[in-house]
């Protein structure tokens, strides 16, 4: 049966219809009111619209923040706080007649890779997305791995540097703070300094750099840029050497903007990896580009509103 | 069904027969022999001494070393080369006329505190060893993790200070080179020599102090001891908060030689975790000693002997 995923962002609600073998089947998209009357109308609307001549079994919403499993509420969200607390089983159940449920943004993209995307030949599976921040989801023998209450898997909050820079969470050195897109931008204000006459110091004379400039100075060869690049890497071996270490997966898929550095942030990242994980597990591991984009969260959704993460663990445990 | 549990370790070799309950219904030790030939008749013949009276399902075993779990086989295990490569299940099933299988020591503590230990009442547990190293096992939901191969699960080699002390594992900076009884060692000769006039200084001008010196000068109120301590307290915090914001666990329980000094290790643990996991995790996790001491492995081998990990998971997922 067809399902609906919808992505509730800060910005944009984007909603789709994706088919059980993960093709998208309609799309829309609405700009998101951080209210909470208009946030549930908004939502309750791009289900109407998109699953317009289309037959589907469920919803379910993916969100940016600390998740309640067992309730279906969302506890915080940083930059979505009109979605907090509300009751969304019942509330857009009532609106739209169908079973609602809710997932962390970052859980269900993850499952939306292990499903259609870098993940769909493998059973364990650790996505790690970089973008302004850094999240992720571990699906572990073909289990979701949410935690007690919903709020496991953050994989950006792991501490890798005690005394390091400080997070957006409050701690420090978390992989975020050493390894997200602001990351790269602070970097590369300090290597600007240390190096003027590189492309980056020249563009850091007119305006502080930002992690697609450093990108961009880095493809075209600006060694300045390619050295931040590098330390990224660095940093997010040293955390990928952890996952891997704890979780043992086949596959490290690696989406977010940052991700769109390619080799230039993983061969780095694959170095340290190997530098710091064990055998067997270093040597089978890959470290791969997450494949679904923008669309993994929406596509992972759609496939966790059927509740396939329940079927498939008594398919698995079934067969072991 | 009465199971056996065994654990095979660097010194001994302990079996004992299990009671659904976990009830140690009959226990034998021997001491282990090193040559591959050897210590299989060894395991046998504590398997079929044990028994001896008592109706068994099956045998696990409990090996301190990288398992391959699907092959029932002993990837490596540092003081224990000889059990390495042989096909356990079949040598000694051919033996014993049971079925046999092979669990990581660490993952089998971390399944019998879940059942009949610190982590009874809960479905999320994380257990963390700390003794000349550290180890360590989770359950999330019911299920233990072991990963694709089953070598996951390492939380000893989380890395926790990039440019820290060497660890075992040829890694820096592992959780395991800072909170084991190893690091309290080390820690111990560096604060000792800072200190000549304490008890642990003066101490220190004899021999070279060890973990329960310094658990025992600590206790009797020597401060430079209840330094190296609180310092250990405080890595292991940083290594507790990852696995907080990771695996979102109802408890952490603490076992190994180490978990012996009590609050003076885990008072500056837990104070450490508040400040670097987030809410609502770590405001309802509860940080908790181990309760089964050293036969933590033995029950929780002889429970998974009989499969009860893949019940245990079809039960949950069928409830949930």
């Amino acid at each position: 049966m067809n399902a609906i995923g919808v992505d509730v962002g800060g910005t944009k609600v984007a909603a789709g219809v994706i088919s059980p073998q993960g093709k998208l089947l309609s799309e829309v998209k609405y700009p998101t009111e951080n209210v909470r009357e208009l946030l549930l109308s908004t939502i309750a609307e791009a289900i109407a619209e998109v699953r317009r001549g289309y037959e589907v079994g469920g919803v379910c919403l993916a969100v940016p923040g600390f998740i309640l499993a067992r309730e279906n509420k969302v506890l915080s969200a940083a930059n979505l706080e009109a979605i907090e607390g509300i009751p969304l089983k019942e509330e857009l159940g009532g609106r739209t007649g169908l079973p609602v449920t809710v997932e962390n943004d970052a859980n269900a993209a993850a499952w939306g890779e292990f499903r259609f995307g870098a993940g769909k030949d493998v059973e364990d599976l650790v996505l790690v997305t970089l973008g302004t921040g850094v999240g992720g989801g571990v699906i572990s023998h073909g289990v979701l791995l949410r935690g007690a209450r919903g709020t496991g898997g953050e994989l950006g909050h792991i501490t890798v540097q005690p005394a390091g820079p400080r997070c957006g969470c409050g701690n420090r050195g978390c992989l975020e703070a050493l390894a997200s897109g602001t990351a790269i931008a602070r970097r590369a204000k300090k290597v600007a300094s240390e190096r003027p006459d590189s492309g980056l110091g020249r563009l850091a004379a007119k305006r502080a750099p930002l992690g697609e400039d450093v990108l961009d100075l880095a493809r075209r060869g600006d060694e300045a840029s390619v050295k931040v690049l590098q330390e990224t890497g660095t940093w997010l071996g040293i955390g990928l050497a952890t996952f891997v270490n704890i979780f043992d997966p086949e596959v490290i898929a690696i989406g977010g903007g940052v991700s769109e550095a390619g080799d230039l942030v993983l061969e780095p990242a694959r170095r340290e990896l190997r530098l710091r994980s064990h055998s067997p597990s270093r040597d089978l591991v890959e470290v791969r580009e997450a494949t679904l984009g923008a669309r993994s969260g929406m596509l992972g959704a759609a496939a966790l509103a059927r509740g396939e993460d329940e079927e498939y663990v008594l398919g698995v445990s079934a067969t072991r």
